[in-house]
């Protein structure tokens, strides 16, 4: 098995709600359209799709629930290359229909971040590292 | 913002069994001993990162909570080479504590695939899918 997640799948309530967050919200590029089965963005790195919940849980097998608790215990991370793009991120997705859970701030690892909620309760954060620079393609360099 | 998910990370309720699931069971390549306070996998493309599920919680907000449903409404995809690679990855899994929720099995949009959730009930998919080529280093080829 080659080290890699290919893609993350979002399961979601309303599709066209959470393209247009994410599409027209928060700029991500896709083909998708309001009316789309599902969406994949062409995201750098791991590709991001979204798909309504229960189909992705029937999906799954036809005995996984379809319904979330409030925290699902993963987070996804969007991290910048400079400081101040933490607030304007957040800012951002709070403008396409988000919710921010905590505002930017210095943090103890020596970072400055933030977290926001999509639409249905999907967990993002936004931070800035110093620790983990950026290559030249926005992914991170981590040496793990 | 630039359109990318830097890093996942999964909150986890015993962090050396996770990283041992991850790092022996799988081969996810990490510097993290058994006593790490979090654990970084230096994946391609997205990061990848193991944390208790209580401090992910609480790293978010005190109001966050800690227990998690059956299912999160989040799938995490690792897309194969070859069609039987499915079951060997699957395999793999199984006999590093993971849980097989779903055999490999061709579906109806033409792929190959099946599920498994790893010690703490997260899910992933593995994938053969002949309409998103690999690139030469594994990342997922999306012409979305």
């Amino acid at each position: 098995m080659e080290p890699r997640i290919s893609l993350i799948t979002l399961g979601v309530t309303d599709l066209p709600r959470a393209i247009r967050f994410y599409r027209d919200g928060l700029g991500f590029p896709t083909k998708a359209k309001d009316d789309a089965d599902i969406a994949f963005f062409n995201t750098t790195g791991t590709k991001f799709g979204l798909y309504p919940l229960d189909k992705l849980a029937e999906d799954i097998s036809p005995s996984t629930p379809t319904t979330r608790s409030q925290f699902s215990g993963i987070t996804l991370s969007h991290n910048v290359r400079q400081k101040e793009e933490v607030a304007q991120v957040l800012a951002l997705a709070e403008s396409a229909g988000g919710r921010i859970l905590k505002p930017a701030q210095d943090v103890f690892w020596g970072g400055h971040c933030g977290y926001f909620v999509d639409p249905d309760g999907h967990h993002w954060e936004v931070a800035w590292n110093p620790h983990f620079p950026l290559a030249a393609d926005g992914s991170l360099i981590i040496d793990g």
